[in-house]
């Protein structure tokens, strides 16, 4: 299958920093070209990949502070992969809607995963008004501030098998690893720990958009008991990081849309102790992969049981459902799905007013 | 004539603050309305115009702190404009690139005009990629970075004779009006207020973007003599502020691409002494409008002799020159031009590249 992959521009792929979106795209990108698809990745230039690269911009432009208007690449992505769609078999976008009034207009088959957070009011009449866009969900739970959108199916992320490795003995620490910001709820993880009297360590970087917030609330827990702050790690670091804790903490307090380090602790045999939202219940099996909890003293229960759970069912839960070749066979059913959909006279049929609109609804409009 | 205006979502047409674009996309609208065409203004419901109103966006978007993912507004109001362009004899865009890759693949008649700086270096790949486009500068010396783009005009901006009136005695101060920010180089205005002796007003607004440089290199400058700092002014009050001046100060130090304060200031009468650069000398008519100089003491000595230019001189050349209904006819001019090169049979030819690529160059550019 001749497949297009359309990756953001804000970091490679796979990312040098942080770039949730840039990872899958990468994972799903080299999984593709295993399976033997001919596969052509659109990204930055400082991407690596197995696949056939058109690189969009020179760097990554979270990284390239020469660039004062991000835009003019995002829309000469755009037309690199107009003047080259009707060579693929099917692209596949990972930049939210930018491409939706153009790509609408074209024949070819397409989909959208959508990566982010999707509960803003100003995308409800967008996802109204391309309502026949075929879109992917990352989990089931996101789609709920949009149940008008096409969903064509939900698929979970992936991670290469041998990215992370299996840790058969339950460390004596709580790992909490990701961004510090307000809904990722550091101050209930250290709460947690405090209670329950086990050291925490916690992995996590700052943005410029949260400083003052850690200043304000986080930096001040730091200093007491069973709280150790390692700063931020690198990919390499998390599979021992991980690997040796007893648990990861997940205290997230916003519908996470999907949370690929709960997929990373089960795929080193570390159990999740996550807070009920998002897609917590679609990624952990309550009772057997991790606790899903809805408070603090319910975490501090799980706490309390977690180092009883078996960790080679959690290694094993990680290889059955979040490998990154599930995720690659699960998008190549998709992508037959919306090929057979495009093909002529099948096409799904425009809204009414998707092409053009009457002459009337312009006066109707009109003050 | 069926004329689509599409103006950026920023501000409301007319701005409620600062919005060079939206005032000018104002004027040129409401004085197409004047002359008998069928003007459709695609803008923020708050706009508020004689012309047809699609509003793509309750609120413009710069005072609606409630919308966090602006740019699902403008892909909306793209894909609004894209619906109803076959009603359209032209659509005249003023979003700088953001519709490229959608309005290059529509056969309807379009234009685009820039009103921005154009010196950045990703802006070259992108305009030579586009180099069918048409686009209309609104100076001469604006399209210095971008020798290649598809300029089919320059259109000079210009003001309702009836916004600001004829001021016939000089003042006896000097006027900066815009805002405090580097290239402007109020510095430089008040060096020049200093050293020949003459009170200096400053009528500017302070960006956030701007306020360290303002807190440590202007306001320090502020409280010595010959300086009188007014703040923010309205429209309104620019009538008396500029019309009472005996020269608007115009010490810029960089290629500003048009300078809409030059203009205001001859429509009041009152002559301009410019740093020579960007649109000025297209602007003004160096010794009879105003004074183009090349440093600080050129300006003093050009202070020295403004005070005896002809006012009604000024005036004249704001009526004959920059006008919004000159601007208005330009653009119409400009209108018939691209309708024609659209007719069946006579389309420019697109770059062979720009519909489509050859399955070989996605296997040259593979890595």
């Amino acid at each position: 299958m001749r497949i297009a992959q359309v990756a953001p521009l804000f970091e490679s792929v796979p990312p040098k920093l942080y770039g949730g979106t840039e990872r899958v795209v990468s994972y799903l990108t080299e999984e593709l070209v295993k399976l033997g698809h001919d596969v052509t990745l659109f990204a930055s230039g400082d991407s690596v990949t197995s696949a056939r690269l058109i690189s969009c911009c020179e760097k990554s432009l979270r990284l390239d502070t020469s660039v004062r208007d991000q835009l003019a690449y995002q829309v000469m992505m755009l037309e690199e992969v107009a003047k080259r769609a009707a060579h693929f078999d099917v692209v596949h976008y990972h930049i939210d809607y930018f491409h939706f009034p153009l790509s609408r207009r074209q024949s070819v088959p397409q989909l959208t995963t959508l990566h982010g957070r999707l509960d803003l009011p100003e995308l409800v009449p967008l996802y109204l008004e391309y309502r026949e866009m075929p879109v992917v969900s990352i989990s089931d739970a996101q789609r709920t501030p949009l149940p008008h959108a096409n969903w064509i199916a939900t698929v979970h992320h992936g991670l290469p098998e041998d990215l992370l490795h299996f840790h058969p003995e339950p460390g004596r620490y709580l790992a909490f690893v990701g961004r510090i910001s307000p809904e990722k709820r550091v101050d209930r993880a250290i709460e947690i720990a405090r209670r329950a009297g086990i050291e925490l360590k916690i992995a996590a970087k700052v943005d410029a958009a949260d400083r003052a917030y850690f200043e304000a609330v986080i930096e001040p827990l730091l200093s007491g008991p069973y709280v150790e702050y390692v700063g931020e790690i690198g990919e390499k670091e998390k599979d021992e990081f991980l690997g040796n804790a007893m648990a990861l903490l997940f205290p997230i307090d916003w519908p996470e849309p999907f949370g690929l380090v709960m997929i990373e602790a089960l795929a080193t045999g570390t159990p999740v102790i996550a807070f009920a939202g998002g897609s917590v219940s679609e990624v952990i099996e309550d009772g057997v992969t991790g606790c899903i909890v809805r408070d603090v003293p319910g975490a501090v229960a799980a706490v309390e049981r977690i180092a009883g759970f078996d960790r080679a069912v959690c290694r094993k839960s990680f290889e059955t459902r979040f490998s990154a070749r599930r995720m690659a066979s699960d998008y190549v059913a998709v992508y037959e799905k919306v090929i057979a959909a495009c093909r002529p006279g099948l096409l799904t049929p425009l809204p009414p007013t998707a092409l053009s609109v009457p002459p009337a609804v312009l006066s109707e409009t009109s003050h």
